[in-house]
């Protein structure tokens, strides 16, 4: 019985090593170097190539080493098996030390005032009065950020598949209760999971729902939102400005309109990155619940995408 | 019995009105338009023209708009009269405000990711590690901000001319002590007032003082630091990065190098700026005294300067 960790481009020597301490009995090798394959019962994986699960007869369970499972059920030859994801409370802190980052440097006109340096412009302006929020998905993140936005003071609403209950956010649900639920935020902030349904929900018409003047924030997924209307939606000042985090293509290739408009500040996908040290324990419980047949922590469910 | 506003450059008929409506029976007039400059016994002011106060004969007190103090005491012709300062805890709030945003800026990366965005580079960093903080001026604002520092986490050193106790800051006094407040902190941020002493106070002999890779925020005044050291220091890498909300000459003069540098982050005096709504009260308060001969609040030291 041995752990295979299939994640390209990363250096996994940390990973290694803290999952062997982990689980001293248990050969952990990493891709594409196993010497045996047949002797892998348990993989972690981000991002991986097509066909190299499929190739690996003993599988029987599957972890993520992040939060989202979309990259990993984008290969079409992955069998059918449990697969857990990362649920971790320092992810959620790295988020939502992002969001108040962010949320600071709209609040402050920090933006404004960068483009102002640039054209050594001296233009004072008080801070933008933002208010309201609304946040879409209501999972792990989601929750954790309305609670958040709450706290700071703000009027929040919050939009999921199914009802939800968060003190002091107004819930709602489904495809009808989106306008709704948007209507009224002046940032809006999209924690969705990517999946065949939310794939391009965020188009002309979902912008079109938003408050004139709405800045938006997407920490979920790039392919989330319909490139082509966020632009449009941008220029025509529907949205005032929007922090991107998530791209469709990942590095966002350099030729892309989004690098140079004025109104979109990025950053290369940095807001919560899972940190090896804090969810080895789990994927290390994982891999012990598959071998004695129990249900995994935090599996996601293959037909819904997360 | 009047007070004269003097305070050039800016619209003051919110002033105007809410002082008439907290001192009903007082004639409140805006400089230049003074009908009768011997009634003026009160004046509130803020960057005075040379000579105007002095040619009002029966000035008894007066009253700065603002927290700061220099931009008044810089009129050679000012008379020897009781002079008080603004104190608001909405100020203080406005100013933690920014200095949390500023924070997060850089612990984020934010300023790397804004350049990285002008060169379509892609390069995902994990946040700063900031951990040591050091505050000069245990002032009003100073002190607030160590506080702040020290329950977002931080270690705390402050600066101030005499010897202070802050819960969990490690304070020191005295230019004898300056190398040890400097010595250890991540982020340095300037909240001294500007006067003949704390004039270029923060110059080359300074910023080596530093940690090397420090970031320093200045809030305070422009002619606190020594421009040119600023310049070499963060050319040198000494100072990692510097964000500037005030400026010896603001206006920042167009061709000021400032502007360009690409490790300087430059806001335009916004960090806490006075709110008639919330001062009203405490200006009224002063003219009264000042006509009953009692002792302003938040009277300054007319020899130190603050
Ligand atoms: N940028 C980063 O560094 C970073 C880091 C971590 C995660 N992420 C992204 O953030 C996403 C969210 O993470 P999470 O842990 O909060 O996920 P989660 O716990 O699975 O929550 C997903 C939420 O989205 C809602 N949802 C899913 N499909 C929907 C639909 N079609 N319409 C409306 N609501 C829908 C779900 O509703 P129900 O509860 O009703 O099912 C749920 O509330 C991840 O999938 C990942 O892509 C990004
Ligand atoms: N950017 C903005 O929007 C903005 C807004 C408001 C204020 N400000 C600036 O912030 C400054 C500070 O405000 P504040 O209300 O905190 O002032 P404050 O209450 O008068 O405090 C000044 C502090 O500086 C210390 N200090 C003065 N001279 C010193 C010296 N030579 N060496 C060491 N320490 C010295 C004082 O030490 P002792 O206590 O020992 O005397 C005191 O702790 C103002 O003067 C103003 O210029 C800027």
């Amino acid at each position: 019985m041995a752990i295979a960790l299939i994640i390209p481009d990363r250096k996994l020597d940390d990973l290694q090593l803290r999952l062997q301490h982990a689980l001293p009995d248990t050969r952990i090798e990493i891709w594409p170097h196993l010497s045996e394959p047949d002797a892998i019962t348990f993989a972690v994986l981000w991002k991986q190539p097509a066909h190299v699960v499929a190739a690996l007869p003993n599988l029987t369970a599957l972890q993520s080493f992040g939060a989202g499972v979309d990259g990993i059920l984008a290969d079409d030859t992955l069998p059918t098996l449990p697969l857990a994801r990362i649920v971790d409370p320092a992810l959620t802190a790295a988020m939502l030390q992002y969001l108040s980052g962010i949320e600071s440097y709209y609040r402050l006109r920090l933006d404004r005032f960068a483009r102002q340096q640039q054209q050594q412009r001296w233009q004072p302006k008080s801070p933008r009065r933002l208010t309201t929020c609304c946040v879409l998905g209501l999972g792990e993140l989601g929750t954790a950020a309305a609670v958040h936005f709450q706290q700071l003071g703000y009027q929040v609403t919050g939009w999921a598949r199914t009802a939800k209950n968060v003190p002091h956010v107004q819930c709602y649900a489904g495809e009808d209760e989106l306008p709704a639920a948007l209507a009224n935020a002046d940032i809006v902030i999209c924690l969705l999971p990517l999946t065949p349904t939310t794939d391009n929900l965020i188009n002309a018409k979902v912008f079109a729902m938003m408050k004139p003047g709405v800045i938006f924030v997407n920490v979920a997924r790039g392919a989330i939102v319909d490139d082509a209307a966020l632009l449009a939606a941008l220029d025509s000042g529907q949205v005032q400005a929007a922090c991107l985090d998530v791209f469709r293509q990942e590095p966002l290739p350099s030729e892309h309109r989004f690098w140079s408009h004025p109104a979109i500040f990025i950053t290369p996908h940095i807001s919560a990155v899972t940190q090896v040290a804090t969810v080895v324990a789990q994927i290390a419980e994982n891999y012990r619940r598959s071998q004695q047949g129990l249900p995994l922590y935090n599996q996601v469910d293959l037909v819904r995408g997360y």
